[in-house]
């Protein structure tokens, strides 16, 4: 029973429970999106997540520089009435998985149908895509759910037109309190600017959030190091492949951010104004950055691996040296004593009178001769 | 015979069954092409392949944008009557093995004898060429055989003519199957648009199936982590090195694709109007997702094998453990009791009284000590 | 003795026997070129081959669209005097050890110092070189000997004049016999096309050949999987070592020629005329597949190694798992037959009227629990 | 007791010390800056560093060619006021925790919020920022400390503005003191030429350190490989580790500085003048010559762990060697010797008159052929 | 005694002895450099190589297409006379250390400080400097010592002005032997060419000695590859990771030279005439070689790295097998022993007649039956 509860424990936490979100989708998940798309035409409207409970909400923040307004869970009809009469608005929807009122948002902004595609295929990877009429842009929001241990992932959707911006999420968050902080304070430039800077603010808040991911890796990392310098079991290595597997998740979600904000920050995308883009290029250099961090990690797992295979080989060796030593020294001397226990007549040491005192010497002195010739040998 | 239907058991599938298709032609068939070709003149008409007992079978679905036609198994005569007559048309071709008249469809379409060849030689890299009259496209379906648990690969090759394509199948096929109801169904741009639109949702359909199939190796995958993680048997590992064989086969599939997309997408190719142009560019986008997932996997597995090296290195040092301790606990024991069977006279342990008992005694001090060292040394 | 056999059927074949050919000059061999050359000033006639045994043999195909002559073994005066006369001509030299005539020839058609170099140079990479009056290619003619199991490498020089194609050969061979029938039939294009063809028409047949070399070791690696995978034995390793070996070679032979091949389809070269290049881009599509199949094999033979590294980690856990068994089971009963072989007095056990079935019942006991703690923890 | 001394011992030395510095802030200080910055909006002047209890400390050297003035600890009033009357000044400031002063200095030389937010984030990746005004340059300055024979990092911020050069240090250093005694010495061209010279001369400075840390790192790494090779213990390998460990430090400090040196070598950049470029093209090529010696470096620490563990493994076969031949060797002895413990009657043997003599012949011979046996496998 | 004997054999050769020449500067070495010029000025004349005990010698080859005069060990001013009065030079200097010396050469013929420290510091990188008045080229020559079996790099320093070549050794060679030899008979074009085909020739005999260096290494890695096939004995590996490591110095030297080269060729550099550069292009070809050779090398050196572990892992499991299979056998027989060595009595089998005879049969019948069992799983 011991040995079944010690089994359980090596699992991944993962296997353990009933995840209550399937945001973090695993390996199943990274194709939820074809499996369900396939032979349909393009641009058709199907929302290829999991989060199907999640209500639909739009929240609006409606400003200029001097004054802002709030309207939280709006019907898209008052949200049509609102883009007109306002300066800069920002839209924020969430629960993407309402396909129709996503596909009535997009209609009504003319967000050409490959767009809400994309917006509601929530497994792709980031990307940005220059229109005529707007910018799309999709990046990945990662968090650590410090209750399981592991990162979750969720595809935020930014739309940037003149005067405004849409965000899709697929759930409730409170990713980007943050920025309705600022807003709200009216601080800063936030509110003076215009919506391509609220863009920039959007994208720099999902980069920070990388950084409290890998903080928290690094911190698990650092722990890891420090279990199999002093003792290597295989709960560590598990570990340590179960962080792997997380970073191969985060790599995902950093790597293609690189194109999206080098693209961001060239010169031609005409929804983004100079002013802007010296901003962009600090979001350019965190995500730099994270990249660089990543691949830090990475070098630094792969060591730990290596670590760990020597601590491993070093503890077999010392379980073999002992098995050979007790074997060596005691192998030998029972013999001694079969050869004592024989029953042949005429044995003359048999009839010794110190035959037993002989008997303990030779037992003494051939013991003590392996166990010199070990102690040469540096074995002991 | 036991111990024999179980290593039966741990060859892979493949080896065990005689196979009905030799589509998935392995490593011998990678190059069948070129010592079937060795020798000859280029351009000549040599099929590659081994699906030899395929009918020919021509099928032409004729449309306008409010008219839909469909011909099957036709003659190439009746064929190129057709053509003349419609305003667009898909010519779908299967059993290619047929050589004459892949040579009859090609001389009456001006298809090139290099071109030619190319259709014919089926084990190919996907490619694109570029001719004044035609766009040649050769791509490679893969579908996952869920009988033998192994990827099928089969060449596609299309041709784009003015206002037609046709399209070149080894064997008969239902991967088209939704492309043909959106036709049918007249629905979408599908028949309003022209030739480009249509070769654009063919090749989409490919790309669509790969997801199938990465979305069955991300399911292995997991089982296979599953399994490893509990258990580590030699079988996983074989599990393992099979799905690594497959996703190299994958790869080869999927990563010239990128460059073959990639070029559709360019300016210079008169056969693709600029309107098709942003679908090519969401092919291309799911093909570099494609790969993006393929490398991941590489990644995964890769993680994974080191994972079962460490789980096989922990199960070998449990067992060493083991040995170990059963080995210290009871070679010294079986030395006292080879001891007290010495047939020395004048022993005088034998004449005391308690001298059972002091025995025993000794036993349960000399285990017990050996006992308590381990529990020291937590290796028990 | 057996064992000496044994060990001696271990070694790779190349090591039992006197190589009757030293074209596959191993890692020596590699730089046998400068050994030879250090210290001499550059465009000396030095060749660092090994095939000094074979006669020097010119042999001319002579030709037109309407006629052709052969001349073989005929002198270089011989040569000079068709020069002149006739429209295409194809010199084909075997044994460029014979350096006089080498040069010879070499300074009647202009051939630079350093071009002669290069091919009497066997151990050179694949190269082009594009000179005022004439084209220079050297690639690498592979053929697998089936009788030693390795790849015999030899270099081929191709100098491309207006109308005229020389070869030099190290030795004779029959790798050209394709190219010769074609060229006496008259069929095709390569009577009619100019000497830049003829020159595509030898580079391919180059290429073609690589791949049938590849389709052996394709056949080998299959084999070697189903070795490994049925027993694992350390001659699969050796044999996989040798392969991975011989694919260095390859490697060597094939990726620079993706460079050469790609060069002699630019626009600049001015000995390659338009028509040709087409074809020139067949090869070059070839190259790229050969280059793909190389890695495809690198990466192969690269996740058979992991595989025979986990069957013998497997089969060494085997073993220690049976003496872990064996031991862990008659160890305790080995002490317990050496309690009772004391020979103390008054031991009570000895007087039990059933004391020996006791034991018996004893050791069954101890053996029972034993085997059942095996049993529960599925070890056997 | 004494195994739990020698465990300590092998614990790296990092783990062993209260770290009287943070300098070194390992895996979870690469991301102190982002957790302390999110949700803050850009350019906020916040220190993300652990050195807060260093006395903030202006210095000015302010010098023309032929002379020179020090002003140490002087306030930030001072400080503007020397700004305007001399040729060249050298402002080095120290303590930068002290982040109101740090942002009176920004503000009174126009630099950037966005810039100053830089300054203050110490964990950044060596960087460069052409601006109007002034142009920024971070770079990381590295020192060993032999005391725990660790890596300490540090971020140095120059700003170069017309005649003026700004660094900023997070704490009180000697580093730069050979610059110092250039200036005070006046020999040489540092004060003859301008600002852009010393910028040169200081970042030459900070490379220069590099290498004294590599030598370290080389010293170590030989004694590591003679430990290897004489012994091969568990100790050595933790080291190599460590030592891989700092050197991804040192990769991360190197290798963006190849590109913050390529940049200022640019023609583009205002504030170097022609005549500095050829220094800077200098450091350039120290900064290769590092980046060289870093990658040069982890080959070499790589082919140590193979090394390594090819050491493990030998010194595993050794040890079972050992565990067989004693075994193979005494297990039939023992064996024969319980043989003739047995209590048959008429064991004819017994009775022998030369039976004791009989029994040793025969250990003797099993041994011997036993013995014999391993000599010719050559395993003794 | 004669273990310690064997461990000392298995050190590297390298730790055995005295180095008399430390050209060969290891680990520590490569930052010799640094460490002596940390703080200095650029420019300052600091010899940082170990060799301060060869004597100062200039000569000069000043020679025309129809005369040479030689002069060896002239004292500067002499050669600053014959400086002026011949058409081609070439000056010669050995021992670099004599700094003051060199100092004076630089000085007359308008050497930048920047050069005459590159000339000096003489762990560079190989490296190109085109500068107004001259052309400066490091490079790296390497040569092998049979006596301590390692590779021995100097830097050779080479100047080429109008006219005229300078270069500068650490040492007396006779590296140079074959130039002179073709300078002093004339022959070839090397007299008739100026001084840029003579920096050709030096290069170029540099780049010829590199092969004489692979082709050593060649034959060791063949011979390693025989050794390992048939015993794979530590010693093996050891001297495999040796020529890892002499791999990673010569690619240092060959890695950057191609750089180097490949400007040399380019148009801009106005001292190398037209008509020398497709020498040039040969000694690029021949680098390119050399490059493809080491990394064929290491390709190689992994793979037997590989190799020697499979043979490791084989030998362990054929040592293991063997233990098993003795134990296996004799553990059961020795049970058996001892259960009628017991002293009970009324044990029936010890009053049967044929007891002894009863007793050896079941010993021949177990024990059959095991071997037998090992013969069926093909253990032996």
């Amino acid at each position: 029973m011991g040995k079944f509860t010690k089994k359980i424990i090596n699992l991944p936490k993962r296997l353990l429970v009933e995840e209550p979100l399937s945001l973090y989708s695993g390996l199943r998940g990274m194709f939820r999106h074809s499996s369900k798309r396939v032979g349909l035409p393009p641009g058709q409207a199907v929302y290829t997540g999991t989060q199907t409970d999640i209500p639909f909400n739009i929240s609006v923040f409606a400003y200029t520089d001097h004054e802002l307004t709030e309207h939280h869970n709006i019907s898209t009809d008052e949200l049509f009435t609102l883009s007109e009469s306002h300066k800069f608005l920002w839209v924020n929807i969430e629960g993407i998985h309402h396909v129709d009122k996503v596909k009535e948002v997009c209609d009504a902004y003319a967000i050409h149908p490959l767009t809400m595609e994309d917006i509601l295929s929530v497994e792709q990877r980031p990307q940005i895509d220059d229109n005529e009429d707007y910018l799309y842009v999709a990046v990945k929001m990662l968090q650590f759910d410090p209750k399981f241990r592991k990162t979750v992932s969720e595809q935020v959707s930014l739309v940037l037109r003149k005067n405004m911006v849409i965000t899709f999420q697929e759930r409730k968050g409170d990713t980007f309190d943050g920025v309705r902080t600022r807003l709200r304070s009216g601080k800063g430039k936030i509110r003076k600017e215009g919506s391509d800077y609220l863009l920039y603010a959007l994208v720099d808040t999902v980069v920070d959030h990388y950084f409290l991911v890998l903080e928290k890796f690094g911190d698990e990392l650092e722990e890891i190091e420090e279990r199999i310098m002093l003792k290597g079991q295989k709960r560590d290595f598990t570990m340590l492949y179960e962080l792997k597997r997380e970073m191969i998740h985060v790599r995902r979600a950093v790597w293609p951010l690189r194109e999206v904000v080098s693209k961001l920050e060239r010169d031609d995308i005409k929804f983004i104004r100079k002013s802007t883009r010296v901003y962009i290029r600090d979001v350019y250099d965190h995500t730099i950055q994270a990249i660089d961090s990543v691949e830090t990690y990475r070098d630094f797992i792969s060591s730990l691996g290596d670590l760990y295979q020597s601590v491993i080989s070093n503890k077999l060796n010392e379980v073999m040296k002992t098995l050979t030593i007790i074997s060596a020294i005691f192998i030998p001397l029972t013999f001694i004593a079969g050869v004592y226990g024989i029953n042949f007549e005429n044995v003359p040491e048999f009839g010794w009178e110190y035959g037993y005192a002989y008997f303990w010497g030779l037992i003494i002195i051939v013991g003590g001769i392996t166990g010199l010739i070990f102690k040469i040998k540096k074995w002991v």
